[in-house]
This record gives C-alpha cells, structure tokens and sequence, in this order.
C-alpha cells in the first residue's frame, strides 16, 4: 500500500517529487502512454520498490503528474503578476520568447494530457480539465483587475475573454510545437490580445468615419 | 515485407483502410500509444498475419493513421465550401454544433499526435504537422478569395489570419474535450471570426450588397 503525500517525512516529500517530476518530463516527451514505468524509474534514479512504494499504479502517479503539472503552468511569473494590459502583452512576449528559445520543442503539459488519456480513464482527464479551469480562473481574475481599474469597459465579459486567451495559448503551443515554428503561437495570441483591448474603453468613439 | 498502398488491388485497398480506420479510431480515444497493435487488429477483426501483410509496425501505421486523419479534417464540407464570410460562420457553427454533438468527446485528430508523438520521432511529427499546414492553407485559401471578393480589405494578412483560426480550433477543441463543455470553443471561434471581421473594408457596408 503506497503512501499517502500527506503522511511523508521531508525526505520521503523530496522522493516522491523527484519521481514525479521524472514522470513529467517523459510525459511531456513522449505523451502518457509513452511513459512506462521502467523509463520513469529509470529517469528518477529511483528503484522500482521505491518507485511503488510512492505510487500504486502508473494511474496514481500520472495522477500526481497531472497536479503537479497544473501548479507549474499556474507558477508562471507573468501569469501571477498580471494585473493590467501591459502585464498581459508581457505574458504574450514572455510565452513567446519562452518557446523561440526551446525551439517550440515543449508544450502545456496539461494540453498532453487532454490529447493522451484514454476516453475510458473520465477522472484523469478531469484532473487535466480542472488544471485547464483554474488557468481560466487565474486569467479571469487577471482581467477582473483591469476591468475594476477602467483598462476594460463595465460590460467586458472576462470569462469569456479568458477563454479566448486559453484556448489561443492552448492552440498556439499546439501548432507552434508540431511546425516547430513560434508563428502560429504569435498569431494566436496577438489576435486574442486584440480581442481583449477591443473591449478597452474607446480613446474616442473608434473614428466613425461618417463624420 | 509489407505492400505498399500503390500495388494493392482494390480489394486490398479495402481491407488496408479498414486497418487504417480502425487504429484512427483507437488513437483518438486512447492517444498513439495507448492503441496496441494488439488492439487494432481486434478493432479492425482481422488476423495478425493481415496486419502486418499491410503494415511492417506501428510506426508505419501511424503514420499512416496521420495521412487519412489529414485527409478526414480536411474533406469538412464547411471547410471545402468556404468561399465568403457568411461560409466562414456557417464552418463556426457547424463546428460548433458536431462538438455539441459528441459531447465534446473528440478532438482533431492531428492534435492527438501533436501532443502524443515522442520527441524521438521527428518524422511522424512532421506528417502530423504537414497536415496542419494544409489546413492552414486551406483556410488561407479561402480567405484569400474572401479578399478578392471584397470581403477583406486588400492588406489583410490572409496567412496571419488563417493561423488565428486554425490556432482557434485546435485550442478550441482540446479545452472544450478536457472540459466536456462547448463554451471554450465558442469562445476561441467567435473571437477568431471577430478577427476577421476586423479585416473587413469598413464598418458602413456590412449591411447588404449596396447594388
């Protein structure tokens, strides 16, 4: 009977996320299934008693992945200090950079997860689906601000314009990763920023040009 | 050593695409690695020795599972019909709709390998990102002749916005799958259709055809 996080020592915390971050990577690499037992055990350096003593299953321990993956996505630094427009464009150039520099090599490891969990497997992909929704809450807070400070007009819907930019995110690291190209990830998201600055209060009535 | 599609008779052809069928059904509920060869045989019924008359391994067959799923996104009716702005809603909605329809249980079959290719194989990611940029294309096309027409003004960027909506449905789909829900795809797609609509010659004659 593996142990329950709750329970560990702080050595026993710092082993189990050794495991679980080794798990990370070859998900991320190779997608959920192509991450076996064995090459996660091999890649914590850990034995395989050791490796079931943390976790029952693969199922646990993607489970645990999953979470943890979640926590990394929402750690983002200009996720969590986005407060205004100007904090939004250096998201966009920060998530820019950030997949120019690894070649467009990696992706959201919660997007892995969607892609790779067997429809017959609901709870996992629940897990995944609820990492999706605290991101849309994170950036829905994000805009609440802007809206509360007159960056965005009174009737601005920020869920939905949340949705827009997760969904550009999630979207554009897709198709950046596949081409390997930050293109369409740059595209996703200048749309889905203009789409959030077209609900900015108007300098001007937008120049209607009938005088 | 396994034929090649080009010298199969028809009945060949046949039992070949039921094979190929099969393991793209089996793929996009449990991701490329999760459909065994095993499993694909019992999905499509025929024996191992059928299986690899056509197929050496499974890396050729998912390969081959990328093309006919290519072929799959790309025979979408709305998709093939979009010739104007009012086709480029008439896609949104019946994307829209099919997703409502399945209960957002499926995704684009091209993401499942976006996301579920291992690092290690290049070349499979390059069928499954050949296959995305023809959809791009398409969508490119279609907007071009939009711009020919009058719909967009001459210095829309027709490939920057072909991105925007290609990057719209794939994010579209995979958060609404994880989710269960339409809502992350309406969102993404109204807002990429907005983006276009941006590109529209003026706000003035939007009305009627002014004849």
């Amino acid at each position: 009977m593996p142990v329950s996080a709750d329970n560990l020592t702080a050595k026993g915390l710092r082993s189990r996320a050794k495991i679980v971050d080794a798990a990370a990577r070859l998900v991320l690499a190779n997608g959920a299934h192509g991450a076996t037992m064995e090459a996660i055990q091999q890649e914590a350096g850990v034995s395989a008693s050791q490796l079931y003593h943390y976790f029952d299953n693969k199922r646990d321990l993607l489970a645990a992945v999953i979470q943890a993956s979640t926590e990394v996505v929402l750690a983002n630094k200009w996720l969590r200090d986005m407060r205004s427009l100007a904090d939004l464009r250096a998201w966009r150039d920060a998530v820019v950079d950030a997949a120019r520099e690894t070649g467009c090599r990696t992706g959201c490891p919660l997007a892995s997860f969607v892609e790779d969990i067997p429809d017959t497997d609901p709870d996992l992909l629940d897990l995944a689906a609820a990492g999706l929704r605290r991101l849309t809450s994170v950036v829905t807070d994000a805009l609440t601000t802007m809206r509360a400070a007159g960056e965005l007009r009174a009737d601005a819907d920020v869920h939905r314009l949340a949705l827009v930019i997760v969904t550009a995110y999630e979207g554009g690291m897709l198709v950046s990763r596949a081409q390997r190209d930050p293109a369409p990830l740059e595209a996703a998201l200048d749309a889905a920023v203009a789409g959030v600055l077209a609900h900015a209060p108007s300098e001007e009535p937008r120049a209607a040009p009938s005088g």
